[in-house]
């Protein structure tokens, strides 16, 4: 292979992927001497960057040394132990490992043929861990990239098992759908009910209790009503670990009530799903079982990189029913014997996905990846605790998972809008620090700082150094 | 960082990483010793797995191990210089390294916040990519995984600019709305319409000449007649490089006919896109710049790991309208001065594609990726004179890019079930020699044997090699 044609050179792939294999050790071995939250603004890395492509062949060197100043200088380290955003996602060694292989590979497992490996090896996988979650056996599974996708596909097939032939006829002459969930449902549920023409308008937000659970006796009375002015209820979403504040909606309840309705129940447990491989988690899980459709991501909480989100589903015949279709080109002697995925959703493509979860699965192994779970929720316990003796600050939520919602109340401040703004600043100042990247959310109207222990590198020193961090920024700004 | 707790240790990631790296280098280099297609029956695979996850860690030397024994006999050789079947996307080195960085540094991208490195590349390379294929600047692009995902996004985008408020109201009140293709454009504009809710039905059929290309006289009077019904023409979908046959659609006429009709035009180019970048290619593309979506994809032709197309479009408000959608814990200080790309699309979960695109544009250099195209465009036009000049063959589709459609016709057989039949037994025997991997369509009815050059290690003795087995394979069964 020379470089005027074909591709890189093997000894230069193996001199320079042996360097870049280095760089990542030590990337990740020096992790905690980066700012978690790059210091840049909008333009600031384009603007290094030249208007146009370059004519001609650059040296590897060249591009590995611009990766050093221009892009690392811009990125927000996830992999930090102190990144404590969002939800936070963490890639273990192993499952890089197995996105690099799949990267090899580059297979695009469309058809059984087109990667008979990719195939099996999903179907292998998803089944182990639907044991390791305890999810019965006539559940089916398939990968998606993301939950929102997952989400999506949940929600086609609510649509879907309706019966209204919307796949031939459309949704132009049918009556109103409508799907159920509460305001603190994932946006995701949005943006799949605008995708498949539900509307916005027809999602109507169930009441929730103290903790931000679904109240099942108001969910029963929002569908009456809407059967009464001739709606048609296709799906409650309810949510195992809500993005704002991990609230879990009471599912067996719920599952009652989809059943005695026939509603197709989607069940969202996109980050707290992994969670049921814990034995002693379990009591949060009551009832999941009934869910037609599941969405849980191991690219979230599990160690594998992202992308990674699995939707398992009791009736994969309905998401087939809504979704496959068979050009010619794509006839195969298998199709009567073997798993196609591309009938089970939109995307044709799908990359070779099952190796890097396989590699994490192995790695851990169940124990040990119990033992990184449990080691999280009790450093998000401990958080928890320090949050509930502190004079100055109020948890906002339970603590079922790794995410404390929390603010600051110094004593004396009691004007919400006060407190709003001084919880805004907080949350700055303690970003601004480069040590630490907490985010925010709003609860009952109250500016709320979330802090999420699910890092594969946190340990409790990081725990306890943004703790200290937070009283330290709050006690200047107290002065 | 040890075993029990946290990531995979340092050394053990070096070690496991350059033998990894090895791994790599020796599978590609030594690509052509294995049998394109796996000898293995649907079941095989998953019946060599355990049924259950390992309950203990296991040595990544296992691992790696299982990788050669049961994954390598299972795959599909998609980087084999003679998997000539589908549209064959081979990654390149350069691609391969920018995917293991992506996956290291396992990034998501939602807001430019959560990686302003990842967002300001993304906006670089996708401006970059433009001026070489030549779409004017107006043009915003979006890299999402799969050109079934980025064709949703420019129908959805068709709907929203119908200006019905679909995204509030739904899809069940309003009149029904028709999309308009030829009966070749690819399968993911079904998938799109089931999923929006459009409703296959609503799908017409515009007919096609001799050449497999829209005819515009008949696409104008469709629409006209279907404005008389009622009915709301919202969108066009032309193709420059069908999958069938790789035919061309009229682009600048059907572009006269949506902007006299204010309908939106997307234009499908996942495949022949790239080589826009060719200037003699130029005159395949009269007209595309005139489209308001355009999918490309370079995960296909370019050399980029799978996953990675681009929908641009020069209405990206459009599309930002249909979906932007921020819940608080999202809301950042850049939303007004910053990209936030999860504003335009479904998936929230971004992983930091952009990466490979800007290893492989840098590394070949436009240069070197035109010089591939080229070499690839000659050796197609190379096979379709052999196909041509051969008394027992015939071409079934004029030959425009890398991609030759031909059957085998011996002389004395005219019914054409016969000559389906033996062109079906001819591309089984062809497959089952493992030296060589395509797959097949139909056009007219006629069984159809598609040949693809798009692999970055096919040469010429490999477009030979296939030449001479199917020839070879033609006279045994001929005998």
């Amino acid at each position: 292979m020379s470089k005027s044609f074909g591709d890189m050179p093997k000894e230069e792939f193996k001199k320079y992927g042996h360097a870049l294999i280095d760089w990542i050790a030590d990337y990740l071995d020096n992790i905690e001497t980066y700012p978690v939250l790059p210091d840049t603004k909008p333009g600031d890395i384009k603007s290094t960057l030249p208007q146009t492509a370059p004519q001609l062949s650059e040296d590897l060197k060249n591009i590995f040394s611009d990766v050093d100043k221009i892009i690392l200088p811009g990125v927000t380290h996830w992999q930090h132990p102190n990144f404590m955003a969002y939800f936070n996602s963490s890639a273990s060694g192993p499952g890089i490992f197995g996105e690099i292989l799949s990267a090899a590979f580059n297979t695009n497992g469309m058809v059984w043929k087109s990667n008979p490996a990719s195939a099996e090896l999903e179907e292998t996988v998803l089944n182990w861990f639907k044991k390791m979650i305890g999810l019965p056996e006539e559940f089916f599974g398939v990968v998606y990239d993301t939950a929102s996708v997952s989400t999506l596909h949940g929600i086609a097939a609510a649509r879907e098992y309706s019966g209204l032939n919307i796949r031939a006829k459309g949704m132009n002459g049918i009556p109103k759908l409508i799907l159920y969930c509460t305001e603190h449902a994932h946006s995701s549920i949005e943006k799949a009910v605008i995708t498949l023409g539900i509307g916005m308008e027809n999602i109507h937000r169930i009441p929730v209790d103290e903790n931000f659970s679904m109240i099942p006796a108001k969910l029963e009375k929002a569908i009456s009503e809407d059967r009464a002015k001739g709606y048609v209820p296709f799906c409650v979403v309810a949510t195992i670990g809500t993005t704002s504040s991990t609230a879990i909606d009471p599912v067996d309840e719920i599952a009652d009530i989809c059943e005695r309705e026939k509603i197709w129940f989607h069940l969202d447990a996109a980050y707290a799903g992994v969670t049921a491989i814990l034995p002693e988690m379990k009591k949060y899980f009551k009832g999941f079982e009934r869910a037609d459709s599941f969405v849980v991501n191991p690219h979230k909480w599990l160690f594998v990189p992202i992308d990674f989100s699995i939707l398992y589903t009791r009736k994969p015949d309905v998401l087939k029913k809504a979704f496959s279709l068979v050009p010619e080109y794509l006839k195969t002697a298998e199709d009567n014997t073997a798993i196609n995925y591309m009938d089970y959703g939109i995307q044709l493509g799908r990359r070779f996905r099952a190796l890097k979860f396989w590699f994490v699965l192995r790695y851990f192994g169940v124990e040990g990846l119990q033992e990184r779970l449990r080691g999280h929720l009790q450093l998000a316990q401990q958080f928890s605790e320090w949050i509930d003796k502190h004079e100055m600050f109020e948890r906002l939520a339970p603590v079922y998972f790794g995410t404390i919602c929390f603010r600051a109340k110094p004593n004396g401040i009691t004007d919400e809008n006060k407190l709003n703004e001084l919880n805004e600043k907080l949350l700055n100042t303690v970003n601004s620090t480069g040590k630490v990247f907490l985010v925010h959310t709003k609860l009952n109207g109250k500016f709320t700082i979330r802090l999420v222990v699910s890092g594969l590198r946190t340990e409790e020193k990081h725990v306890m150094l943004a703790w200290e961090i937070i009283r330290g920024e709050l006690a200047k700004l107290c002065k």
